[in-house]
């Protein structure tokens, strides 16, 4: 166990998990996975936070989602930079090729401190080319990218990639492992948390942040394996563990 | 469905598959993934040509494998060249450090229109690197660069990536798909009946050739996967199929 893990057991204790998890803001909401992370959090009672671009289209999607999921749940709508200020949990949920302008937008907007996930997947059809394929990314991934762009100090993980959008929109069971790849505990353990209240998902730990290369790379895959077997939600378990 | 792979159920119904399926030959057949492989397919009733750079030592690694898989357990040992003149379905179970030249040297001896299965990541221990990462193949993967140097008219495929060595050569059943990615419909068939002939292996299709850059790379990441939750086997699954 590294000091890091240590110390983020302790604050555990002294209730970080349950502060971490007052909200979590999600930027590029208004998109499918975006949209359907925010379905299955709020159902969990997860108090959720949708960014757009278009505070009104982030106002109305919010209060679509809060109807479905039912209940007491929370959803609220914000302009992308609003909605990164109100949080301490921080998911981009952009496609690739706005990542890194939206990044530069929300930067001075996050917390000291906040936990960045990013579920971006570099598919190649962010140029015109196939979804079934990637882009080779300089930092080596996306969310490696997220992090070169993240100020100093915020916590960066990946997750969720491979979590199929119209799964989680819809009222099935999920049947998908979120790996987590990160080089910081607490982002870790908060990405864990999120993962684990999605019935169906389990978090699994993918070792560092650059390992998201391979991650996010297994998500265009999968909709290789769509096409091939005529499937919608295909997705992975890892067996073994 | 294509014109090549109408045709291959009309050769199959001739017996194209018992025949592809008389013996397989494993190249670079003494190491891990290849005895692994050997022990099941052999257990299976498939007659297994272990390769190896040392005749005498395919040798006595195939009287051992024999022995272990009992019965009637077909296996013997050849010069890696032998072994490849001898199949219509080669297996490449070599680093990847020793690929092409290996490739090289088996050339001549491959059978026109034989299947040839690449099992092989580039894993960058091959440069005293970790194995947790891989190398950036200039063919794009190991399977594609296994393309570029077999004769024309080989039917590439890559397979068996992700399926544990350990795990093969031990008793326990294996919990590991096997995602076979080929442009040729006879070397996708040739794949999928050695996974089947293997329990707890299933047969995914995962589409191109080029494809194998992703599943290559999961292999590296389950090695992560075992490293940071202190197990041995770590597999995948596709779900939702």
């Amino acid at each position: 166990m590294s000091a890091n893990e240590g110390s983020l057991i302790e604050n555990c204790a002294r209730g970080w998990c349950a502060r971490m998890m007052e909200s979590v803001a999600i930027i590029g909401g208004t998109g499918d996975e975006g949209r359907g992370l925010a379905l299955r959090w709020a159902r969990a009672g997860i108090r959720v936070i949708l960014g757009s671009r278009d505070a009104q289209r982030a106002a109305s999607v919010a209060e679509e989602i809060a109807r479905r999921a039912g209940g007491a749940a929370r959803v609220e709508g914000a302009e992308n930079a609003a909605a990164a200020s109100g949080s301490r949990v921080v998911i981009l949920t952009i496609p690739f090729e706005a990542q890194a302008a939206t990044l530069k937008h929300i930067q001075k907007a996050l917390q000291p401190g906040a936990v960045l996930i990013s579920t971006t997947v570099p598919l190649a059809a962010a140029v015109g080319d196939r979804a079934t394929r990637v882009l080779g990314v300089w930092q080596g991934s996306a969310a490696e990218q997220a992090a070169a762009f993240a100020p100093e100090g915020v916590k960066v993980a990946g997750a969720f990639h491979n979590v199929s959008a119209a799964l989680l929109e819809s009222d099935h069971e999920v049947e998908c492992d979120a790996i987590i790849c990160t080089d910081d505990a607490e982002a870790r353990e908060a990405a864990a948390e999120l993962a684990r209240a999605i019935p169906g998902v389990r978090a699994v730990d993918g070792g560092a942040l650059e390992n998201c290369r391979i991650v996010e790379q297994i998500t265009a895959l999968l909709i290789t394996v769509n096409i091939r077997n005529k499937v919608k939600h295909a997705g992975i378990r890892i067996t073994g563990i």
